[in-house]
């Protein structure tokens, strides 16, 4: 038989984007299609010099191709660094065999380690559709993953991707399990360890729900986008690092569990502490701090939520030997005073600075997680780790440490001012009892955050203040006055997001 | 504001097959896209006249598009009834709120019956993506669905749909639990049901999954592809009618579910009952009878899974007023002799021309199953269904009655023949100790069917018969060389299908 030599299509980069999906589009009336008996959502194999992906069909019936010619979306192209004209070889993917264990867990059965790690491997490798993440997701929701499943879905979630070695024994990391908004003290904790002697590669995220995410506001003060080898670089001068982690392939399953996870909104205390744990174990770190803010617009809402999913962390970065310390913080209302990339960078600056204006709780919450992974990683006794990096922000030494590192990121920059601002009053004067984390971050981002750098929201009332009315709560920063009035017409059709008790 | 007079774009057809999901591929410098912030893969909502879509964003960077256009996937150029150039009304889609129910079934929460009916809703208005879909699927798999809840999935799915009306007390219908090849009992079980004076407007499936369903057989004799008018024009003068159930829109829900369900190999017992009786009550039916085949090949694979099954379609066909009788049979090996489009089609005319060499078991079984219609009904006393049914064939009536019925349905024609066979013999002599179902059909698909409509097989060996060395056991039957390599490459590279004892 000669399917396999017929089985050769010309690659035509169509430009459409479908976000993470790799497509191929083929003619209807293609040969390969007939032959083959591709049909529009099939999922087959597609490969280019050594590399291939796990696109799906869609078939074209006007003149979008000419005979021979396959399309490609854009994240098809990127995987497999294609090249117009290239030769596609494609074919069908072999059977899914890891969804019978996906199938064995929605009735009941534990999974057996084996079939965790075939699993994340047809993940990574592309091989799992939509559907097909999706039933894994919820039938780990649904029926639990025990202490060995987390454990053993963390050490595959490494094993699927990189795992970088920095060639010393100690490096320390930093997570805050999400959903507290303006909380950046990453770029504070960096300055004081890396100026302590310790090694912080720093590797964060960039906002996908959120009007900022580590990476969007350390870029309005230096370069993020560094590969491995720059990265590395910053990290033998300078002791520690902040760059975007997306240009490093770390836990890749973990992206795209995460992307599912956020359509459905599921959030499994065993998805959650592998997701954590993965990227950490993989980044090479041996010792770290997680900071989890508890409040009820927060991500971990409860004492009890807290306690569990603290002890599921620690017993599961046991097994990795990841020596880690959970800190619970006040997750009742943000943090500092700004949210948004470039608002956020302006309170990083101040207390770095030691600005008169400097936001104390940003301060402070910083001070509290580099003190415990001085302490944890044996740089100063128990119990003094917080006034030692307090004493590193109070005699500059910080400052000049985190100046250096975006040096040798780049070089240092300002971050950009908005071009408009709103401010939002009290309708009536009293205590402010409650503010809905989850609501604010809404408004940052409808004014236009985390794409445009300088918009978001300056708080100017916090928990137990008393305002007068008409004093401002918090000012609408963004680039275009549309935005302004977006971030306005949504403030309008919902529940106010302080609450003042007259 | 007037982002909503701006949200208006040009309707381009751009030929692209994204089988049933609806895309809207829009510039990436689109000013809708910038003012709104889609992205891609987010799923928006899509007007044009009085219709709308939620369709799924992809980006375009290249020139496919002119500034002020968007394209539009097949699908949902067809759900919006587009025309070239149609002025396509785009915003955000209203908030998935179904999507929390579905969350509370994932933690083992019952599902309110308010929330199955938004979900129903939900799903046929195309608000679930594949994400969403796979994991309600999963959610009831994993947690189950108590009697309450599959009564009224079942009803929601009717509800969320067409529901037909005959004008009369009575009408049968019948269903087969698949899974069996060359089960094709309908045209028979429809034509004595019609000729005893019943009503039976049967509306059938194409193959998804096997190599022929009753519409593809029923295609090869007469026109299946009837609108309702069409369909109604036929009942009423004949009685009943075999058609295509793709252009009615019944139980659109199920549709939807069954693709995803076949996606993840999930059949759970609460999402098969909903499908096949919200389907039968949508059409109308009030008496139904169920063949379920039986055996380890079949779907259903033993007689526990049979009496579980059988309990929950009779419970929940008495809730929505279905008079139903669940008839178990022997689900061992195929039916009949042909397996695909025609040479299914081929048994069916045997049968009922009494041919000497039409296939008894296909005769016996479409006799049970009409008696059983004809007892439920009331046109004959209990216990003698079987013997009225046999004689409808026997003096020619149901003969007589399936012609009318191909004529009122646009005319009468002979199946087609295959060009290219091939035998496939037994390798040693010996009793023929079992059939596996699903290897013989998937044998059957890569020969052609039951897209070509002559291809598939026809059985010589039957369980419990004594074969020699090289006598045939089946015969293959394509259009092309190639599809009988096709398959010979399956077969040889695969466990035989036929266990025979030496």
């Amino acid at each position: 038989m000669t399917i396999e030599a017929s089985n050769v299509l010309r690659a035509k980069r169509l430009g459409i984007d479908t976000h993470q999906e790799a497509v191929i589009y083929m003619r209807r009336d293609c040969h390969v299609c007939r032959a083959e008996g591709f049909s529009a959502q099939a999922r087959i194999r597609v490969a280019s010099g050594a590399s291939f992906v796990i696109a799906t069909v869609n078939l074209i019936t006007g003149e979008l191709l000419a005979s021979g010619e396959a399309g490609l979306s854009e994240a098809a192209w990127r995987r497999l660094e294609c090249e117009e004209g290239a030769s596609l070889r494609v074919s069908h993917a072999r059977p899914l065999d890891s969804l019978s264990d996906v199938r064995a867990k929605v009735y009941g059965r534990q999974f057996e380690n084996s079939a965790i790690s075939s699993i994340m491997r047809d993940i990574v490798e592309g091989r799992y559709s939509d559907i097909h993440l999706s039933s894994f997701i919820t039938a780990c929701a649904a029926r639990g993953l025990n202490e060995r499943e987390v454990i053993h879905l963390t050490r595959a979630m490494v094993a699927a991707g990189e795992r970088l070695d920095w060639g010393t024994p100690l490096i320390v990391d930093k997570h805050c399990v999400g959903g507290l908004p303006g909380n950046r003290t990453t770029p504070i904790v960096v300055a004081i360890a890396a100026a302590c002697g310790l090694t912080m590669p720093k590797t964060s995220s960039r906002a996908i729900t959120s009007p900022a995410g580590t990476a969007d506001t350390m870029e309005t003060l230096a370069p993020v986008d560094l590969d491995l080898n720059a990265m590395r670089r910053v990290v033998e001068k300078e002791g520690g690092c902040i760059v975007w982690g997306g240009a490093v392939d770390l836990s890749p399953a973990d992206d795209t569990l995460i992307r599912v996870e956020r359509a459905l909104d599921i959030d499994s205390e065993g998805q959650l502490v592998a997701s954590v744990l993965s990227k950490k174990a993989a980044a090479g770190a041996t010792h770290l701090v997680i900071d989890m803010p508890v409040g009820l617009t927060a991500k971990v809402r409860t004492d009890g939520d807290a306690v569990s999913l603290k002890t599921s962390l620690l017993k599961t970065a046991e097994a990795l030997a990841v020596k880690t310390r959970v800190i619970q913080t006040d997750g009742r209302q943000p943090v500092g005073r700004g949210i948004g990339p470039s608002l956020e960078a302006q309170d990083v600056l101040k207390v770095l600075r030691r600005d008169a204006e400097a936001p104390e709780d940003l301060r402070r919450r910083a001070v509290a997680l580099a003190g415990a992974l001085l302490e944890l990683s044996g740089v100063v006794a128990e119990g003094e780790g917080e006034s030692a990096a307090a004493a590193v922000i109070a005699d500059g030494r910080a400052w000049a440490k985190f100046q250096a590192i975006c040096d040798a990121q780049g070089g240092m920059r300002e971050p950009p001012q908005s071009a408009y601002q709103h401010p939002i009053l009290a309708d009536h004067g009293g205590l402010i009892e409650a503010i809905d984390n989850r609501r604010l971050a809404k408004a940052a981002k409808l004014a236009g955050a985390p794409d445009a750098k300088a918009a978001g929201l300056e708080l100017h009332g916090f928990l137990g203040q008393r305002v007068e009315t008409s004093e401002p709560l918090f000012t609408l920063h963004a680039e275009t006055r549309g935005e302004i009035d977006y971030a306005l017409e949504y403030l309008d059709s919902h529940p106010p997001i302080f609450e003042i008790e007259a």
